[in-house]
């Protein structure tokens, strides 16, 4: 019998899980207005704004994990 | 050989977990409310009504997430 | 160093998880269930008892969870 | 203190995950079936031997689960 | 009372996670090609292309989880 070796730490697996909701979140702000653009392409340029703006609120929280990984150390 | 040095509360895993649920859930909620404006903006009112209802109830279960926390300590 | 005073009992852990598919599945069945009645409202009694047979094939699945926790002890 | 007293065998944990993704996935096949046969009931037939062959890949996985407990035990 | 006996080694967990992304991701981009073909199937080329691309993408995150268990051994 030998004792677990595992090694590792625990913070690099907190921002693995941070980025799995802005990962499928950010992708599904780009795959919506993607979809939004081919049926009003006039409104392009709004489409892109929004986009760029919902997607700097979604990416915060992974870029967060990061921090929070120095932050609990 | 080094034991563990794993530091750290399960409780704020557990509140970590109990907003995984109602964040996507509210936020469900929200866009849906917001895809059901566009279609009939004459709703708008009695829509954004049934969103706080809605949201309302999501919300209370990550919020007890906190309180339990506090419970099980 | 102090070895971790983890306490709990992983039964409660199986049964938050045996809740996490029903959950998400009744709410589905009734919101797809809402979303017909609204396309073929002189349909709504067949559709309403057809929700209650998922439901209830849904629902047991989380609620064997909670006998789960006693039967392996 | 007294040391965790945990009990159980981690190959059911695995078949347990094994069987969330075909869980969904034989599901998701045999709810866009049904949905593709009430768009083009005079397809059931052929609808049917693709559902069939869709949730035998899906299924396999699930029960290969089952046998990975063997395995590695 | 025995002291856990569990064998196996994390980086089988650590590929296990990193396909469950992919795996959905990769089978979400065939389908909605396959679907778009179903709508404009003059387009089957360039939309088969596009599919390739957005696969090689995904998967390329999911064989990289293998590589990362030799990495972090």
């Amino acid at each position: 019998m030998i004792l677990a070796e595992v090694a590792g730490n625990l913070n690099a697996v907190g921002y693995g899980i941070a980025t799995i909701g802005p990962g499928i979140g950010v992708a599904f702000v780009a795959g919506k207005t993607v979809e939004a653009m081919a049926r009003q392409p006039e409104m392009a340029g709004q489409l892109r704004t929004t986009m760029i703006l919902g997607i700097a609120f979604t990416e915060a929280l992974a870029l967060l994990g990061l921090v929070a990984g120095f932050l609990f150390s």
